[in-house]
């Protein structure tokens, strides 16, 4: 039903959610009134399970989907996939805004049961099994990146909006966690690259030791975050970045990302190293002990992850 | 009239701002009073039609005085040549001050209808036709410098500032911004060697593709500058920090820099391959047309760039 | 007397520090019940002059204890080498706590008349008389180190904290300093390094050009520490983090510390340049003349130093 390059709307079931403050409403202040497309008709080559996707001009916004909490699992890297190359080939298209459908959670995490199945659906983009590839592939793409943050983004949902270019997040909602090492396993999804310089030595080391929630105020201190804002703010302020960027000439773009990748963004070769080490890791006994330990606390279901900060210091 | 080594005043039409706050008032505080010199007879070699320059002891303050909003042009870039060379020539000098004569810009950006000119210019420092390569002199100097912001510093003022070794801002008045995004070029005087090791990868992005102002509050926290300060305190901070920094031996100040710059500062093939895309890029039909657009805004005229901010958002 | 493996009371002229804020008081919140061992008889194979250490299941408390103020001598640099070869010996240690006795001096710098014989201990840890890689050694132990700072942390002081892999201060005491360019030398313990890095090229001039005292506010927002809290909330805070990443398995512990460190520890080479450019500048004209000048105004003496900063201002 729904496509990248040519739709307006997105799967139904997610249509009463369009016109909430993240959504199609009117823009205020500098930015130009934009058309709203909320009944435009979709067509397309792909449908996606998981997204809801919607193109406002060189803008496309993807939200989140993928109840009951957006867990990173094979549905949703496949979409993700489709959405990226699809979003590459749209000429079109330059700024690519992702957000999420839930409230309380961006991308928790991976499901750690699945592993070997999401990692064959991002071999789909970059030719190796590894998500830590897919989102590199995004900070290199030529498209700029936003992620307008609600809810929790903890281990490969942290890292994945650490491969986006920009993250804004909402004050009173959003959470980030790089909780790895609680499960005798190291960050797997580029996290630990993207920390280490983004926070530097001492603040990646706690953030990734300890395991802990940090709420958007003290992400945007550490420089995991650009900047946290009030979540009744966050749209717009979000939206208006994006059409503004979009009005530039896409080749300065590319280039400036380009020029800001040569100096910032890690190598191929440690984002694999760091793919194998995660891989590994949850292979082994101890990590499996500790999965196991979680599972019985709540684990992947909604409400016992809530306060996950708090489970993974409990595990044995 | 006036020069580096050995004058206290210097272009008679600048006498007037001379009793200012940044001005060489008596120093309050830690600092030794220093001498008066306003009535000193200026001498010496060479005489700067767009900088105010004033010496005390080890400290050199060059005002930026080029009116009518102190854009980089060509006479701007000879007189910051000539004031480079004279002052690393002048061993009783450690520490250099730059401060704008004008409340509201301290250097706009450059002069896009001279780029050839002004390139000239900075050759003769450097045997390179480019700013960047000017500006990365300056960040390698035995000399320590200091930008006292306030006004605005946008494109190759902000990297003008950049290559200074430390930055402080009137929280009130100075406004930062690496527009060129909007043009369809990029920063070519080392503002993205300079942004992206300060801000991170994502700030860095964010600042050069919004091409937006940003105030200095926000920039202090993004790491743009060292500190914003209230401007009634300004010039006091940055006289007490000069004169203190001037006490000290020379030969450690340069070896510290030395040590720095051999992990901070990009390599001067970056910064020519940055000065060259930037030059490339404002030749193309599309940079051409921007530069049209924005002229036609008033574009390099006091007035509309007072919000350049919004007017670059408007560009087609 | 006391030893790192198996003790967990020390020298009992300390005793009657054990039940402060910091000390073994049983932490509140999360953290589990930790038992108490105030009473448990010391035993062991090496005694601490200067050190107060303490153990709490995998978690080692290490309370710098050398009167009157902490300088960095031989007697402390001796201590560290055994504490730290004890520690990373103890396969049931994780956590290495380190704190101060005394509330207003962590460590105010090394003991400048006795730079020869501090290095040859430290040469018992790494074969070279260096406490750049004695520092340097710690930070890629597979052990995680914390400093909880009160007091000031100034040079070697800084430096060591530096070395950590997390710093936390306490706002209403700690001061932080990198005063060496005021006596004409530069940081040779890895300060350079580390600050470049963490703090970006114009703070980390600033830092160090400056010579000047920050407090644990603007230390937090330049990045030299990880986080300023208030004095009472200090030890609750320290305690239930290091006890939180001591429940993780050491395995992933040690993996994130050799990812983060590949990234973000400069190589051996770049600590041994620093180290022995400040063992040429210390031993320069300048430089002893400089610090006969301190000593006249009462260098390592414990009150002057209180406002360090302002002395070294004046030195000539």
């Amino acid at each position: 039903m729904a496509t990248v390059s040519d739709t307006e709307d997105i799967d139904p079931r997610h249509r009463d959610l369009s016109g909430t403050a993240a959504g199609p409403v009117a823009a205020s202040g500098p930015t130009s009134p934009l058309p709203s497309h909320v009944n435009a008709a979709p067509a397309g080559d792909r449908v996606f399970e998981t997204l809801k996707v919607r193109k406002e001009g060189a803008v496309l916004y993807a939200d989140i989907a993928s109840p009951p909490m957006n867990l990173l699992g094979p549905a949703l890297v496949r979409d993700l996939v489709s959405l990226i190359q699809q979003a590459e080939a749209d000429n079109d298209l330059k700024v690519l805004v992702f957000r999420s459908a839930d409230p309380d959670y961006f991308i928790p995490h991976v499901d750690v049961n699945r592993i070997q199945q999401y990692r064959e659906e991002a071999a789909k983009l970059t030719g190796e099994a590894s998500i830590a590839l897919m989102f590199r592939h995004l900070s290199v793409s030529r498209l700029v990146t936003i992620a307008q943050i609600e809810g929790r983004v903890r281990a490969a949902g942290s890292e994945f909006v650490l491969a986006c270019d920009m993250r804004f997040a909402a004050r009173e909602s959003a959470i980030f966690a790089q909780p790895e090492a609680a499960f005798g396993v190291v960050p797997g999804g580029g996290g630990i690259q993207h920390l280490a310089r983004l926070l530097g030595r001492a603040r990646a080391l706690e953030v990734m030791l300890s395991a802990g929630d940090y709420d958007a105020d003290l992400a945007e201190r550490y420089g995991w975050i650009n900047r946290a804002l009030p979540a009744n703010e966050l749209g717009e302020f979000v939206r208006g970045l994006a059409h503004r960027i979009a009005k530039f000439p896409a080749g300065s773009l590319a280039t400036l990302k380009d020029r800001v990748n040569a100096i910032t963004l890690a190598p191929v070769e440690d984002f694999r190293r760091d793919s194998d080490l995660f891989g590994e890791g949850a292979r082994n006994p101890e990590a499996q002990s500790r999965f196991q330990s979680a599972f019985k606390r709540g684990f992947q279901t909604r409400d016992p992850e809530m306060d996950l900060g708090r489970l993974v210091g409990d595990l044995d």
